[in-house]
């Protein structure tokens, strides 16, 4: 779904990657870092989608919560099972959202 | 594939989209969009994905060139005919990177 975040600014979390063709339950540890990230202290929502590359946006309330969430031991060992096992390459950029503007279609 | 941008800061237009079920030529009108912004001042990549949702993000110098693309006349017949026919909802936030950082396997 399309994350529900407040007026900006906040801040995104642009995270680009290419997996490896091996699964060893990438689903499972994908979901569970989702409903880690969705307990922590300034987690605003996460958006991804994933064909050739994947995508993932979680959006957050400002650095200080971004900087928490990266020392957050779990996060930690599943980042290090992402460059040993998961991913080939990936990018991941932090950006200030500075507006914003939908549609919904009647 | 990972879009190759420069050092930050920079500018990233994250669109995120829940798409009709008309087709219509989506595809056609996508690849045409992607075309036309690499022709543009000031424009760094492009990263998409869709599943549920689909991901665009296009990458920028600075505000002034996302501003031109804006108002680009062929991308805004596109952008009516999203509203008018492709998309259910989108959101659309301007962000503005400040840092990145990689992995790339050996």
């Amino acid at each position: 779904m399309i994350a529900e975040t407040p007026k900006p600014p906040y801040y995104a979390v642009i995270f680009t990657s290419i997996r490896t063709e091996v699964d060893n339950n990438y689903a499972d540890m994908a979901d569970y870092m989702v409903e880690l990230a969705k307990q922590q202290e300034g987690f605003l929502g996460v958006e991804s989608a994933r064909n050739e590359i994947g995508i993932t946006i979680s959006y957050w309330r400002n650095l200080e919560s971004i900087k928490k969430w990266k020392e957050n031991s779990q996060h930690k060992i599943a980042r290090e099972s992402g460059r040993k096992i998961w991913y080939k390459s990936f990018k991941t950029r932090i950006s200030k959202v500075e507006s914003d503007y939908d549609f919904q279609k009647l």
